[in-house]
């Protein structure tokens, strides 16, 4: 199954594309849409438009993570925010994919990060989830891999008990930081086969 | 110079189609587009997107007027409401029609409303302003109207001390409340050849 997530802003749009197969998740895709800071809004949603029409049809996701709508501190950025947002949300449907909300806390929480770690932190989490050779520059990209990591993990299987299993494969445990083991119950890691 | 007034919401999104002729402006068409309330968000933008560009089709406007990003009470309405707004610039961008913003007081000035005035004062502005013999139904179509009323003033010739000249007809005169033309200095307000 492969996933897009989407990290909407008007002046830079993060995306990250990722492959789920069985508990692996792979790294396909990733980068930023960037718009002319100087354009009218109105232009910026346009690039933005064709750059993620562009991105779905290169690389054919199934279905689109976004962050959820949240309480945003400031009522005008979270109005600019909510532009690219609706812009990314009609290609989605355009395309007919599937698309899922993830709230920010939960993201994070996808990728071992706490709440209040910074977004370094969310990006060394997925360098490390997604065995990522080399740095991808803009956290936008980074923010996008975890809200599509947030999805992929919902497509792992259940346990009996109704936890969720987390398969990984023993280069990505190695990648992993203790700390980021240490806040996962023991249960709910296993190697994939 | 015909001219789309916009009033972008996900449930119901309201449109206005005004031509301006000299100082006459001219209701051409105004309706709501609404959208399935049980309908995801995203399916809800795509509706709009289809709805709009079918308005923008048949009535073939030469620019779009929107309410101005504002200071919105609440954040999280303000992102939803950013949604629809996105879409709604998106297709003004790609049909390539100029775009103008303008802030929700300015819109209830042109109509001849104060900021503190009620939605219905507003709609029975834009009923004399534009001598529509029927109610439109839904408040958002005269809330498009407005916009699209407050964009048709800017192109009032000047007068030569700068202030804009608004040219009425007797007809509009004649339905104009004595309290709309009381809030305008007398030289601005001069009857049409």
């Amino acid at each position: 199954m492969r996933v897009l997530g989407i990290d909407p802003g008007s002046r830079f749009l993060g995306y990250g594309v990722v492959d789920v197969r069985g508990g692996r998740t792979e790294h396909v895709a990733s980068g930023v849409i960037r718009t002319d800071g100087k354009a009218p809004l109105a232009r910026k949603l346009e690039s933005i438009f064709i750059g993620l029409q562009a991105v779905i049809t290169k690389w054919e996701p199934k279905s689109v993570a976004v962050e959820g709508v949240f309480t945003h501190k400031n009522a005008r950025s979270a109005l600019v925010l909510g532009h690219a947002r609706g812009v990314a949300l009609l290609i989605a449907a355009q395309a007919d994919l599937e698309v899922f909300e993830y709230a920010p806390a939960r993201v994070k929480k996808a990728v071992g990060a706490g709440g209040n770690d910074s977004k370094e932190s969310v990006a060394k989490m997925v360098e490390r989830l997604l065995s990522l050779r080399e740095p991808l520059g803009r956290a936008d990209a980074y923010d996008a891999l975890a809200v599509a990591l947030c999805h992929a993990h919902q497509f792992r299987m259940p346990t009996p008990s109704g936890r969720t299993v987390i398969k990984l494969t023993s280069n990505q445990k190695r990648n992993l930081s203790a700390d980021f083991l240490s806040r996962l119950k023991p249960s709910v890691v296993r190697a994939a086969p």
